[in-house]
């Protein structure tokens, strides 16, 4: 298996990404169930892999409850998918995806879910490619890349975002070596990026998060490339906590800062970074690492799940349908999206 | 017990920080191998600290081998004190200092200790006090103040550094809360600053280390204040890896960024931070956290053990003996060490 979640022989199938990186499982799920248990405890993870998700949770749905003459089971078996993680968005959306399509039978739900899984998959390629091709042009080749948090196929159903970039850095020749941050305190960087650059060859070494910044001050990376939750209409990018430290000792050192994400990340609904919430997740993370403590009981913790890069920090935005310089001066609203690039191989 | 290490009733007696926060756990050694074993375990650990378990290992080691009859197991002895943890200088100083007095025989040889042990602690109370002043000169009153890695009484015998003024401003009343990084990887402000910070009642909330910076751009903190391991002729600070990160953070924000440090810090024969060599401690302490591994194995790390601030970004130094405000202009050439402050109270 090569993708993070599939079809395969009329179930799902998905890598437990809580049992990373010391055991490669991967889950057979043909009942709701099970499904919504491996969403809620973050067995798949990542937007476009919970999109994916939502959608084949669907197909179960259907294959399971007939929607006409079980409609009370089928919509609850839904409604449980959906509200597997609730702050979820794309989940809620390929749920809805694939839902749409109900009426016209399960194998036209299959469908539709079998596209939305193709269609993040292109977006994946799509942005690997115009990210890999600017990187060279902002930093030159071979490239060290910095990178934090996991943005790679494991976030998505192939490639990623960022870590897609690095990618095809790679398979270009064009890698020195990725620098991946281990992104306390859910440590995505040292669990999950690790063993997808392992599993793809790239010469790698990790780094405690405090320690990047300074890393940048020495020169020992050419490029930081980072993934992202939001980006509001003005270009500031909400992404995993340790961002921001980073586009700022990115900039002290001149060293290019990309947002790698998928245009579907851009939200036209939010002008600046003065309307995101910043939710804080509480103290048990911090206060423990893989569940053991770490800190006196009781112990209290500020624990921001993401913060705010301004767009003054970043080189450029790339997305599966356009590339924009912030440091030329484009803005998101002076560079409509474009179209899709070609993979370069598949 | 209120010290980290002491004398008492004829041998050492010291915290195992090994155990913190779990279990308060204090030593007693009479005898010189388990002390060497403490030291090079880091049952005992910072730079006052050390010399001091230096100073009482000559004790020891006169105690239990006569230096005239029994020479060279004297000798033996001291030499393995010295050796516990080879790069630490305070340790050998400790040593030497106690040395130098083992003609005079072991009563002489306790009074030398017990004086480097007093030394320490009257240092550690003006650095308070000068820091304490100075924060509420720079930032008003009352703070939240912002630390990283362990600077308290359990590094020096009492009190500390960076630690001991943020005890300080919450003995006067003007301490708002300390914000104490978690400081991967050894993880000494998790597990060590959270336990005095609780042990001398402040109010504290711990952050993991990358939300630092975000929290600094956010307004949350007053000031931060930082340790030294050396302080080069030109202010250059060497300090644990992420002092840097937070003094650009800080810079970025306006929020005052204050070394603390003694006197003995201050290196006459380091010029600048180029003359400084960054030790790499390998992955083992990346890869794991506690003896928990976070990433696959045999995965590779750069491990910086501290990193370099320099001056521009450091507001002022403050040592037992001065305050050099480097934002005002000042350096440590233009303003010469002067007296200790007396304690504000004892």
């Amino acid at each position: 298996m090569t993708r993070t979640i599939d079809w395969t022989d009329g179930a799902v199938e998905l890598i437990d990404q809580t049992q990373l990186p010391h055991h490669e499982v991967v889950l057979r799920i043909e009942e709701v169930p099970p499904l919504v248990d491996a969403i809620s405890r973050l067995a798949v993870r990542g937007a476009p892999a919970l999109g994916v998700a939502g959608a084949f949770g669907v197909v179960l749905a259907a294959q399971n409850h007939d929607p006409v003459s079980a409609r009370a089971d089928f919509d609850a078996a839904v409604a449980s998918v959906r509200g597997a993680r609730p702050t979820a968005v794309n989940l809620a959306r390929g749920v809805d995806l694939a839902l749409a399509r109900v009426d016209d039978g399960v194998e036209a739900v299959l469908a539709a879910a079998l596209e939305l899984r193709d269609d993040e998959i292109t977006a994946s390629w799509s942005m690997s490619a115009y990210g890999a091709d600017l990187v060279t042009e902002l930093a030159g080749r071979p490239v060290r890349a910095m990178t934090i948090c996991n943005t790679g196929g494991l976030a998505a159903v192939e490639r990623g975002t960022a870590l897609g970039v690095i990618q095809e850095l790679h398979e270009r020749g064009d890698l020195t070596e990725a620098l991946p941050l281990e992104t306390r305190p859910l440590l995505q960087g040292g669990r999950l990026s690790t063993w997808e650059l392992a599993r793809m060859g790239a010469p790698h070494r990790l780094v405690v998060d405090s320690a990047a910044p300074f890393l940048l001050s020495l020169g020992r990376a050419d490029v930081v490339l980072v993934g992202a939750d939001r980006i509001a209409r003005d270009g500031t990018t909400a992404n995993k906590i340790g961002t921001f430290s980073l586009a700022l000792a990115a900039r002290h050192a001149g060293v290019p800062f990309v947002v790698v994400a998928p245009e579907s990340t851009v939200d036209p609904a939010t002008g600046s970074g003065d309307e995101i919430e910043i939710e804080d997740r509480g103290p048990t993370e911090v206060v423990h690492v893989q569940g053991v403590a770490i800190a006196p009981p009781d112990t209290e913790a500020i624990n921001p799940a993401f913060d705010l890069t301004a767009p003054e920090l970043i080189t450029a935005v790339v997305t599966d349908r356009r590339v924009v310089r912030f440091d030329r001066g484009e803005s998101l609203a002076s560079i409509p999206p474009g179209e899709r690039r070609a993979p370069s191989r598949v």
